[in-house]
């Protein structure tokens, strides 16, 4: 709570500042944007919340640092005309009233949990965005035809806690989970206000929204890169695992010549580089990864019997997934049969389906960059978000902008002033034109 | 004890029976021959002590099974006629007189501890084919001009404390390290009739012995393969390792497309194929393994941005080991610059120099490998033994017998009690052959 005290003085005096700025001009809905400097602001004092002794950022779903950060965000919420609910998962919902309470709200909004030392960016730039959208709506006296909800998810780094539940895809047995936090995550949801014996009845039905936007980094470095100021996001990737086996046998190192091994670790170093092939080999966006392996028994001395590894294949069509993974399948049996070893792969059931934007959405996004002389380029999201679960229910579109570096999940995660505020003027003239509908 | 008395009674037995049998012919000592239902009793007498409660094999050194099995073992020798002493070091040394006491003993032996749930012939064959030949000799009332020295070294499958001790390489700050036995060796020394701070004393020097021979199941599958019933050894090979590093950049596996990665797996395998062509692009029997790998982080959804390999390279000559190694080096540079990673190697400082044969011992292997009809194949140890500290003080020789399977070290170890017998046969010729010098 002193934490709290000590950060609104800034953030008044800025509201204050900016409010008197516009509110001499008037500004037509096309001319409308956000502030800038108040969205940066507002990223360095979410960042106060669970800084830990070695400064590192540690404000992980359900954690204090969490709780603290929500407790200062509703706070702005409501300051910014809101009316906050907290629904069962913990979601805290901001609503604004339209002209018309017929029209299904349109939603959006992102997260402001984070991976354990993790950065200040992934998540918060939507979420503040989104705040400062509804702010910005206000100081200029625009009230829109359809309802607004500013959406702020629970647990998101965890397991989609927030966004599953109200997409209907969260499945009870994960209350049992014990997240980052140490609790389980039926305890964390309760500890941020949810109740966790209530869960179900927070879903949505299909049509409930008329569309969910997210605003978030790229986490990738191509937007940078190519030096584009808007990523106009095709969908979020499906995702499959594959625990991998390679079994030859374990010997000698020193007793066992060179053409008598079986060497589980050299069959599976050419399936490496045999995924990769497959991988690279094709047109298009997909990513496939060995990021796991163990080999057994893992001595100087002894030729590797055995040997694990982790695949995964990304791609925004799940048939090409496979596709991708059949190849595989067939490199390595050529590759098993040459080195007298045998792979085997075992799906991990991970089953994550490929979630696509709305085309129309994408559309909008497009004219609003261009409206505003923004450069864009359309592009795959590869890593997951919650929008993915609000398909389920909506049309949904997603805003990317330039991560630096592409690093993320870490504390040198890093989006310029310019680039958030770019990203947040990309969303609200996109409600806007969702709003006309 | 109650063991020891149990199992005397069939030895006693087929001792008496088997003198019986040799002392109604006159043999001369070309057509001696050891007696090979004794050695393969013995072997089991011995597979007895260590056994445990899941009937696997537990004689690792310093413990209860290799204390109650050295036990044994000297009282076999006692009976042999042999005065036994234990050295400081543990060693159980068997000696018989000769007929000239101003000459240098002829020394053989092994060992009969074993690695944890390990075989019964690795160092058992050795040990009890050269306690039958000190019988066969007393039983035909043999006679020869050198000393006999029978050696059972102490914890050769921990350090090879007792040979290396012996052979002057024994480094005393290796009393501190834990052994297998959970006693350090020093305590372990000392368990098994030693005396740790007397070990420096029982160094021989140079010219000590006559010559120090070993008879030791071959631990790979070469002899069995193709069909050879001696091994001639060359010489027991040199080791190096290197642990290798490589250093990449970890990212999101999502997010970070194919061709913006520095994958430092993806690099490793390519080393680990081009150690494989390194070491089998040239003449020779050179063994080179990658037996350990790590990648860091170590999970699906993330590109490894750190890989450590452990690299073992042997062979007879230390100058073809580092060849091989810097061309290994080579082939690493090349990888790490078109892979945008880095690839360093650290030499772990094992420096095991490779331990050379007798050209004329190995000679009079052959010669008494052909005399008996057997067929032979010169050969190099890959595996480290008792003889490699025994070089450093005298001309020594090694003799091979098939291993099943090439296994060792594994309860499935096998060798034959014909070829037990073949071997034994080979180790009595030679130590006569030595004799007449």
């Amino acid at each position: 709570m002193m934490q709290y005290l000590k950060t609104l003085v800034p953030v008044c005096f800025l509201a204050i500042l900016s409010f008197s700025v516009f509110s001499q001009t008037s500004t037509n809905a096309k001319e409308l944007k956000v502030n800038q400097e108040r969205i940066e602001n507002r990223i360095f004092e979410l960042a106060k919340f669970g800084k830990v002794a070695n400064g590192k950022g540690y404000r992980v779903a359900f954690t204090k640092g969490d709780i603290e950060g929500r407790t200062w965000f509703i706070e702005q919420m409501k300051k910014a005309g809101l009316e906050v609910t907290i629904d069962f998962t913990g979601n805290i919902i901001g609503k604004r009233k339209g002209k018309n309470a017929s029209l299904k709200p349109i939603a959006f909004g992102s997260h402001i949990d984070m991976v354990p030392d993790g950065g200040n960016y992934d998540g918060c730039v939507g979420s503040v965005s989104g705040l400062e959208i509804m702010e910005t709506l206000k100081e200029h006296n625009i009230v829109t035809n359809h309802p607004l909800e500013l959406i702020v998810f629970s647990d998101e780094e965890g397991i989609l806690t927030g966004s599953k539940a109200l997409g209907g895809g969260f499945n009870q047995e994960r209350l049992k989970k014990l997240s980052q936090s140490g609790l389980t995550v039926r305890d964390g949801i309760n500890a941020i206000g949810g109740n966790a014996d209530s869960i179900s009845s927070v879903i949505r039905k299909k049509g409930d929204l008329s569309a969910f936007l997210e605003l978030h980094i790229e986490q990738g470095g191509i937007l940078e890169k190519e030096n584009i100021q808007i990523g106009v996001v095709e969908g979020i990737v499906g995702i499959e695992h594959w625990e991998v086996t390679v079994e030859g046998f374990a010997n000698h190192a020193g007793t066992t010549p060179m053409n008598l091994r079986n060497d589980a670790l050299l069959s599976a170093a050419k399936l490496i580089i045999a995924i990769n092939e497959v991988i690279t080999s094709r047109e298009g966006r997909q990513v496939g990864t060995v990021g796991k392996i163990s080999a057994q028994p893992g001595a100087y001395n002894v030729v590797p019997g055995k040997v694990v590894l982790g695949l995964e294949i990304r791609d925004l069509s799940y048939d090409k997934i496979w596709e991708l993974f059949h190849e595989i399948e067939k490199r390595a049996a050529n590759i098993a049969a040459s080195s007298g070893t045998t792979i085997t792969f075992k799906n991990q059931l991970v089953a994550a389906m490929p979630a696509l934007t709305d085309k129309s959405i994408q559309d909008k996004i497009v004219q609003a960059a261009n409206a505003l002389g923004f450069t864009y380029k359309h592009m795959p999201s590869g890593a997951g978000h919650d929008s993915q679960n609000m398909a389920l229910i909506a049309p949904i579109g997603m805003i990317f902008v330039p991560s630096v570096g592409g690093i993320s999940h870490s504390p040198k995660e890093f989006t310029s002033a310019v680039d958030m505020a770019n990203g947040a003027n990309v969303l609200l003239q996109t409600i806007l034109a969702l709003d006309k509908e």
